[in-house]
C-alpha cells in the first residue's frame, strides 16, 4: 500500500471521527448551541460525518471503518480493498493502523473544539459519552447482538451498492448511517465500527480532559467485536444474495 | 421466477422491516437513546429503511410491498415485474411470500436487537406499536380511507419515476416515503404495505415477548385492503396521466 | 395545449397540495401521530410536496405553481412553458386552470385523510391553518414584503437550474423548497405559491367542516399577489445574471 | 474578472445570507412560526442557503465565502478560481468586493422579511444574533481554534470534491454545511465564513432596527480571522492528501 492510500484513509477517518464525536458534544455538552438537539441531530451528524470522510479518502476506497475491511476481506467477490490495493495480512494491518490513527487524531481535534464546554460540563458520564459508546441498558450478550446486527445492515448494504447504479457515491453511505443510527442506535449508541468506538476512547484515557471519569474498559470489547463479526458476516452473506453478472 | 430473484426480495423486505420497526422501538420503547424522538425521525427512519432495501434488492426490482407488485399487476405499461421475470400468477405469489418471509424475519430480527428495552417497557400498547399499525382514532371506515390515500400516492409516484429521469434511483423511493409518512402518517401511522403490517403482526403473536398483550387482529384486515385497494388504483389510474411516448 | 398536458399538472398540483396540507394537518390537529411535530417537519413535509408532484408532472414541465409560470413568462430566455407548450395567453390560462383545479382537489382529498382528526379539533383556527396560511403578525404590507421575497428566491433558483447540471431533477426544486419554508415561512407560513393558499381557501369555504370558522378572505389577497409580484420579477432578474451562453 | 462573474458572485452570497440569516431569525426572533425550532433546523436552514446560492453563482464558481476563495489561492493545484478568471491580487478582492456586497443585501432582504418580528422582539441579543455569530462561552484563544477546525474541514472537503465523482454538485457543499454544523457550530455558532459574519454585522450596525443594542465588534475579528487561516491551511494540506492523477 503506498503511502498516499494511507494518508487517504487517515485523513478520512480523522474527518469521520471528528465530525461525529463533535455532534455528540453538541448535544451533550453544556452550554454548546446545539445542546439537547435530539437524537435525529445526532443521526444527521453521524451520516454527514462520513460524508465528509468519504470525499476525502478517494484513494483508499474509504473503508473508514475496520469492519468495512472485514466485509471486504470476506467477501470473495471483492478483488482489491481500493484500486490498486490487494487484499493482504499487511494492507489489512495497514487499513487498521490507519483507522486507529485518524480515528485518535479526529477525536483530539473534537476535543480541542469544544475545549472549554469539556471543562464547564459537570458530568464525567457526558464527557466519556462524547467519546466512547455505552449500553442504555448494560447486559454484553444483548449489547453484542444489536452491535452485530448494526453492522451486518451497515456493510451488507454498503457492499451491495455496486448492484444499484445510483450514482449518489458518498451520499448513499451517509444516508445508510443516518438510517441504521436512527433505527438500531437505541440500545448501544451504534459503534458500527471499532475505531469510532477504541480510538475515541484511547483519546479519552490520556487526554488532560478536566473532570473525567474512567473510560470504562469493561464495555470497550463490545464495539469492536461486535463490528468485526457483523462485518464479517455480511460479507459471508453477500455472496449468497447477490449476482452481479445476472443483474448485469 | 429464479431463487435468485425470491432470495433477493426476501433480504430486501428483511432490512426494511428490520429498520422501519427498529425506529419505532427506538422512539417507544423504555430507556433506548432516541426515545421520544419526534415524528420526523419515525419518518426519515422508514424512508431510509426502504433505501437500505432497494440497494440489496436490485434483482427483484425491490418491491419490497405487495402494493407496489399490484400496481405493476394493474398497469398494463409495465411489462415485467423486474427483467426477466413476467407477471404471471405464481410471480405474483412469489412476490407475496418472500415478501411476507421478509417482513417477518426483520421483525424477529428488531426485537433481538432491541430485546432488553421490550422487557423493560411497561405498556404493552407500545410493545405492539413497533410491530403493527394502529389508528389514531379508530373507525374503520376511514382507516381505510387514509391507508387508500397515501398508498395510492406512493405507488402512483413509483409509477412516474421512469418519466422523470432523476438519477436518483433508491433515494427518490426513500424521500417519497419521508413524506408520505410526514403528511399522511398522521391518522393510521401508515401502513401503505400490507406486508409493513401483517408480517411484524405474526412476528409479535407467535414470539415470546415479555409482557405482551393482543395483537389487535380485529384492525389487522385494514392495512391489508387499504394498501393493496390503493396500490391497485394507481396502477390503474397512472395509464391515463402517464405518456412515456409523448415525453420521450 | 393538450389534454394530457393539463391533465399531468392538474394531478401534479393535486399531490402538491394534498401531502402540503397534509403535513400542516398532521401538526396541528388533535390526536394525530405527529402532532406537534415541529416546524423542520412542515418544511420537509411542503418540499418533498413538491417532489411527488414533480415526478408526476413531467409533461407539462411540473410547474405546480402560478408563480413559476409567471416567471417562466416573463423571462424571455425561456423559449416555452414545457417541451412544445408556447406561452400564449391561452396557455398561460391552462396552467392556471390546471393549478387550481389540482390544488382544490388535492386539499378535498387531505380532508378526507383526516376526517376524524377535523371533526376532533376543537380549534377552528387551527382547521382553517391546514388549508389556508395566515401571518404570524397581520400587517398586509409587511407580509406582502415577505411573500415577494420568498417567491423571488423560490423562482430565481429554479430559473438558474439550467446553469448548473446537478442530475438532481426534482429534488433541487424540493430542497430548495425545504430551505426557503426553514429560512423564510417565520413571518407568513410561505404561501410563494397563490394556488397553494387560494385552491384549499375555496375548498375549506365550500367543504362541510365540522366546526369550521371564516375563510379570512380579508388577507387572501396577499398570497396571491405577493407570489405572483415575485416570480414575474425573478423572470425580469434571471436575464440579467444568467449568461447561459457563457456558462456553456 | 467580467462584470458577469462579479455579479453572479454577488448575488449567490446575497441568496446564502438572505436564507442563512433567515432560518435564525425564524428560530429566534418572537412570535414567528419557527420559533424554537431547533438546531437541526438552523443546520438545514444554512446549508440549503448554500445550496440556493451556489445554483445562482455558477458563473463565479460560487466560493460565497472567502475562505473558500482563500482555499483555492493557497491550493497549487488549483489553476483558476473559476473557468476563465485567473488566481490574481485583483480578482483575489473582486471575490472579496463581491462577496461583502451580497452578504450586505442578503441580510438586509432579511430584516426587510422578519421588519415586524425584529420589531416585536424585546432581546436585543437575539436581534444581533440573527446578524452576527457570538461564543456561547466567550474566549477568543478557543473561539478562534474552533473557527479554524471547522473552517479546515469545510475548506478541505470542498477541494476534495474533485476527486470523488458524485453527481451531486450543489448538494454536496449544502450537506457538508449542514454536517459541519450539527458537529461543530456549538461553541460559536460556525461562521465558517469571514463574509458571512462581517456582513450581516455592517447591516446590523448601519439599519434602523428598533431596540437594538451594540454590534459586539469586539468579537468581530475571531470570525474573520478563523476562517481565513482555516481556509488557506485547508489549501495548503490537500495538496499533501490529494492525488488526482492517481485517482484518476
Amino acid at each position: 500500500m503506498s503511502l498516499e492510500v494511507f494518508v487517504a484513509e487517515t485523513f478520512g477517518t480523522m474527518l469521520l471521527l471528528l465530525l461525529g464525536t463533535g455532534v455528540v458534544a453538541n448535544v451533550a455538552l453544556a452550554k454548546t448551541k446545539g445542546n439537547n438537539g435530539g437524537f435525529l441531530m445526532v443521526n444527521f451528524g453521524w451520516g454527514l460525518a462520513v460524508f465528509a470522510g468519504v470525499y476525502v479518502a478517494a484513494l483508499s476506497g474509504a473503508h473508514l471503518n475496520f469492519a468495512v475491511t472485514m466485509g471486504l476481506l470476506f467477501n470473495s467477490d471483492a478483488a482489491e480493498y481500493a484500486p490498486g490495493v490487494d487484499k493482504t495480512f499487511a494492507t489489512t494491518l495497514a487499513y487498521l493502523a490507519a483507522q486507529m490513527i485518524g480515528s485518535i487524531i479526529g477525536a483530539v481535534l473534537c476535543w480541542l473544539a469544544y475545549k472549554q464546554h469539556f471543562d464547564e460540563e459537570p458530568d464525567p458520564a457526558n464527557k466519556l459519552g462524547v467519546f466512547a459508546t455505552g449500553p442504555a441498558i448494560r447486559s454484553y450478550g444483548w449489547n453484542l447482538v444489536t452491535e452485530i446486527i448494526g453492522t451486518f445492515v451497515l456493510v451488507l448494504v454498503i457492499l451491495s451498492f455496486g448492484n444499484t447504479p445510483s450514482g449518489l457515491g458518498p451520499l448513499a453511505v451517509a444516508l445508510l448511517v443516518v438510517g441504521i443510527g436512527a433505527s438500531l442506535g437505541g440500545p448501544t449508541g451504534y459503534a458500527i465500527n471499532p475505531n469510532r468506538d477504541l480510538g475515541p476512547r484511547i483519546a479519552h484515557a490520556f487526554l488532560p480532559i478536566k473532570g473525567k471519569g474512567g473510560s470504562d474498559w469493561g464495555y470497550a470489547w463490545v464495539p469492536i467485536v461486535g463490528p468485526i463479526v457483523g462485518g464479517a458476516l455480511a460479507g459471508i452473506v453477500i455472496q449468497f444474495i447477490s449476482f452481479p453478472a445476472v443483474a448485469a
